[in-house]
Order: C-alpha cells, then sequence, then structure tokens
C-alpha cells in the first residue's frame, strides 16, 4: 500500500491530498462540511471521474450528518438541497450523478429509519462507496493487465491513477498490476495541459512505485508513436455512452486517431459506473470549459499573451476508434452497444 | 509597419527582440560579437528557421568586422572557425546552414579583394539577406493567400510570423496577405508546447495587428477539427527534404493526422531557403533533442514530478499528408521530389 491517500474518511471529516498541489507539496485538505467538499471538486483539489464519485457520496454524507432537524420533511428537503449543489459542481464526468443518484436512492429506500440511523447508514454508503471503488480498479487492472504484453510500453494520457479514484487507478491500475504480475513496462507520461495531470499527478504516482516513466508534452505523442516506440495506448473515461463513444480528457480524441493511423490498440479502462446508458452517443455528453485562465497561467505567472482563449477540458473519442474497453466485469469488445449492456446490467 | 523588430543591424551590432521575454517583456538585446549572437540562437532568444537564418548571416559579419588581423590567412582561418560555431547552435533548421554557406561562398567568389572590402561585402550581405527575406515572405503570403478562403478559420502551429524570419513570417505571412486582402480570418493558434511559441509569440503578433486569433492547448486541435470549426491549416518549417518531408516543430505531424483524418487542407509555407535537396527524405533530418528543464520548469517554478523528461523538438510530417508547399516562387503540388528540385533551381 501506498503511504498516502486520495480520499479518506476521518473523525467525520473527508480528507483530501490537494492534486493542485502536487507533486511539489503533499499537503492534505479537511472538509467538516459539504460545501467544501463541492468547492474542492469544482477547484480540481479532487479530480478523476471515479474520484469524483467517492468525494461526492462523501460531501453528501457529511452534509446529511451536519443536519440540525428532526423533522424529516426538512431532512429531505436539505439532503436533495445538498445533492443538487454537489451535483452542479462539474457536468462531464458521469460518476458524480451515479454517486448522488445511489446517495438519493439509499434515502428512498430506507424512509422509514429515523434521522440518526439515517445519517449512520449514509455514512457507511459512503465509506462502501470508497471501499468498493478500490476493489474495482484491482479487478479492472487484473482484466485489463492481460492485453499488457511483458516488455512494452504503454502510453497514457492525463491521470487514471491511484489519484483519480479511490486507490490504485483504472488506466493506471491496468499498468499497476501488469507491473506487479512482474511484466517490463515502461509508461510514456503525456503532460495533459493546461492542467498538467500527467506531468505531476501520473509521473508522480508511477514513479513513487518504481515503474519506469517518460514524460512527454502532449504534442510529441504522435513523434514517439510514429517511430514505433509505443506499443499500445490505455486511458480512463469520464464517461462512456451506450454506443461506446468515450468523454476523456481534453487529447485523448487526437492519441486514438494517431493509435489507429499507426495500428496500435486503444484502450480505455473504467469502472461500470462510468457508462451512462441513457446517452445515446458521444455527442450528448456535455463538455466542460472551464476557466481561460487554467491555460493562460501557471500559477501567477501569466504564460500567454492577451488573446481570447478556448479550454474544452474534454473531449469525445468515437467507439470505432477503441479497441475495448476494460471494466471490473472484463473486457467490452466492438459492438460496443451489446457488451457494455450486458456489463451495465450484470 | 510594426513597432518592432525581429532582427536588425545597427551601427554595427545586431540588435535582437528577446522572444524568451515576450510577452510579458519587449526587451531588446544588442550583440557585439558572433558569439553572443550564437549564444542568441541556442537559447531561442532569436527562433524560426529563417530569422536563425538572418542571425547566423549577421553573427558571422559581426565576427569578420571583429577580426584584427591584415593577414589574409588569419582572416580566412578565423572566418570558418565563427562559420563552424555558428552552424553548432543548433541541427534542425537548414536555413542556418543555408546562410553560413552563403557567406563562406561570399568570401571564396572575393577572395582577392582585401580585407577591408571583404568586411564591408559581409555586412552588405547579410543586411542583403535580412532583406531578401523579408520580401521572400510577402512573397509567400501573396501566393499562399489564394489557398485561404474568405470567412475561413485557420490553425496554425508554433510561430511561423515575423518572429521567425526576417519580417512578415511565411504561415503568418499567408494569414497576413490573406486578412490584408480584405478576406475574414479567424486564427487558432496552438500554444505549442514547451517553449508556447504559439501562446507567447504567434498570439502576441497577430493581436498586435488586429487579426482575429484565439489560443488552445495543443491536445485541444482534434477537439475542435472534429467538430469542423477549423478549415484549413497553415505551418511553417525548419527543413524540406527532397522528395517533399518536412520538419518542423513537435506537434506539426500529430496535426497533419487529424487533418487528413478530417479532409482539411495541409499547408506547408516556406522560403526555398528551407529546401534541403541533399537529404532525401525525412528520415535523414536530424532532430533536435532539447534540455529537459524546457519542459519540466515555467521559468523558475517546477511544473513536473522529477521522472526521466524526453524533448524532441522538432517532427516530420511526411510529404502525403502535407496538401501543398507554399514558397515564395509558387505553390508545390505532389509529387514534390519534381516541384520541389525545380523551384530550388529556377
Amino acid at each position: 500500500m501506498s503511504e498516502w491517500k486520495t480520499i479518506e474518511w476521518k473523525n467525520n471529516k473527508v480528507i483530501m491530498i490537494d492534486q493542485t498541489q502536487l507533486p511539489n507539496k503533499e499537503k492534505y485538505i479537511k472538509c467538516s462540511n459539504y460545501r467544501e467538499v463541492a468547492n474542492c471538486i469544482k477547484k480540481m483539489v479532487i479530480r478523476g471521474a471515479p474520484a469524483i464519485g467517492v468525494a461526492a457520496a462523501m460531501g453528501i454524507a457529511i452534509g446529511v450528518l451536519n443536519i440540525n432537524s428532526d423533522s424529516k420533511k426538512v431532512f429531505e428537503k436539505k439532503l436533495l438541497k445538498i445533492c443538487r449543489e454537489i451535483s452542479e459542481t462539474r457536468p462531464t464526468a458521469v460518476n458524480l450523478f451515479w454517486a448522488v443518484n445511489r446517495m438519493k436512492s439509499l434515502y428512498y429506500k430506507n424512509i422509514d429509519l429515523d434521522i440518526l440511523k439515517l445519517k449512520k447508514l449514509f455514512v457507511k454508503e459512503a465509506k462502501n462507496i470508497l471501499m468498493e471503488d478500490i476493489q474495482t480498479c484491482k479487478d479492472i487492472g487484473i482484466n485489463g493487465s492481460e492485453l499488457i504484453n511483458d516488455n512494452s510500453v504503454v502510453m497514457t494520457h492525463c491521470n487514471a491513477g491511484a489519484l483519480a479514484t479511490g486507490g490504485y487507478g483504472t488506466a493506471l491500475g491496468v499498468i499497476r498490476a501488469a507491473f506487479e504480475e512482474g511484466k517490463n513496462i515502461n509508461v510514456f507520461s503525456c503532460e495533459t495541459r493546461p492542467f498538467l495531470q500527467g506531468a505531476r499527478l501520473t509521473a508522480w504516482e508511477l514513479s513513487k512505485e518504481n515503474i519506469p516513466v517518460k514524460l512527454i508534452t502532449d504534442n510529441m505523442a504522435g513523434y514517439f508513436i510514429s517511430r514505433g516506440m509505443i506499443n499500445s495506448i490505455v486511458v480512463g473515461a469520464d464517461r462512456i455512452a451506450a454506443n461506446g463513444d468515450v468523454a476523456n480528457k481534453i487529447g485523448t480524441y487526437s492519441l486514438s486517431v494517431l493509435a489507429k493511423q499507426h495500428k496500435i490498440p486503444f484502450y480505455v479502462a473504467a469502472p461500470t459506473s462510468t457508462i451512462d446508458i441513457n446517452c445515446k452517443n458521444g455527442d450528448e455528453i456535455p463538455i466542460e470549459q472551464r476557466d481561460h485562465r487554467e491555460v493562460s497561467h501557471i500559477g501567477d505567472k501569466r504564460i500567454a499573451a492577451k488573446v481570447e482563449i478556448l479550454n474544452p477540458a474534454f473531449d469525445i473519442t468515437p467507439c470505432k476508434n477503441i479497441t475495448s474497453i476494460i471494466t471490473e466485469k472484463g473486457i467490452c469488445k466492438r459492438p460496443y452497444k451489446a457488451s457494455l449492456l450486458k456489463q451495465f446490467k450484470s
């Protein structure tokens, strides 16, 4: 086990490692109310679809704990308000809405319990979501590692690691599992502008475990792929539509096009909670547009001229560019519509 | 005319705008000897293939001016040493070697002149190279603008602008000419990690002339291209092989693959001095590997975990991905071998 944790429930507080400060500082943030948690999600103190799901659940649990009323009516009203505010933090990762719905449905399933028992149940459910998420990642790792050959170089984008989940990671879970099986794996991490999750988080996380990793800028991927230096690409996902189209960190689409051009496999690793079966295809996935300051500044330093900036945080990789989708339940192949539905329902 | 100049010869000094400080500071550097000029090329105070050619010529001229000897033998020896040192500053842009060879051949053509006359000739030649380069860019602009439709959105990468040349620019020369003809042009500038030429230089240069420009990170290109928001891509070149393969700033290759995938034209704009007729194809072009600090730091601030970093400064775009190559002599079409040779010799 690593000596650090992405997110934890401790003494009725939510503790998160501050991912905006990594790798320069290993600082932890302690949230005592749901608004602090919501703010951490918004500001990307915690990020990564599964980790956002865990944080949302814990945020709701802490919010529920803080409700000061004996009235069930008030309790329900406040719960729904908390859920709404947590839902509005970020639009793309479906795990956020999945976690909120799970907490809501916990309430309606147990609506007859008294408030004290309900509060305990919310805390237990949030902790369960964290534990399940770690196990889910390990299962994704086991399922995906068979796709990673010994002596291979794997490229990844953004951070779909322990930091993006309760622990272990999705894309990095696959890499970790292959590495733990004794395979000789080298990783190429794309720095992932503008937020630099690859440079700051993936590189940090892998180097902590002595998994060999080389850092490149995003625009170098084509250079190394075209020289035959990359054997496969594995990324995470923020939302998977019913047809297998995948929303993931901006830049993922370009990598999928390069992978196709050079005939190397392109894998997506994600828990089934990332599948949005109500979303027909990628066109229906909302893409978050974030603050231009993420592009124009590094900390307080301006690194760009004063012009208009666009900052979509995600893009859509069409299912036809994806070799396999790896979940905790197995490996999905094309046509994804049938295979994803089967996994979603099982 | 713009109020700033990329490079100038003034009172036997070479004056350059410091491109490492833009856009935050408009600072000029004055070089009094050839080693200062060589250092400016190495450190990318001045960059861009044609501008490097101009700087090289001026560096040699200033070096020659400073030779303190009446002996022709000493003069020649020192000239060759200067040329060698200037040649060793950067490996990829062929304009550097083109300019060095032009200055050397000036010497051998005029070997019978006395040293004072030779010195004057070197200064005149360096000034000529600057003036010719500006005119060449304007001709590239006129030739290329016919490929840019009214009401179109043009993507560019790195800075192939006035800052990359004596003035006016190659890729940005094409955009400038289309804009000056009254066409409604919008530019998407990719920020161009790690040195941020797009964010710092292209965005600055275009906004100074009120040419509408939007800045994006490199990994966003696929997102906007896939949504049909880009009508064409125009880039510069650091070296063009005889078969039409193009070395240009890292990330160019990926853009060419995306352009092909989405059937939008991909243009390269460069002077004929960028054609290396002795280079059979892209495999023979040396790719500069630069300091990892460019990737890991912004100024003094570390932005990446402490892992191995790779930093190739250029990549190769194969001729099959290029719709046209625009030079001052006209527009080359496939097969490039014949059309480039014709332009090179004319």
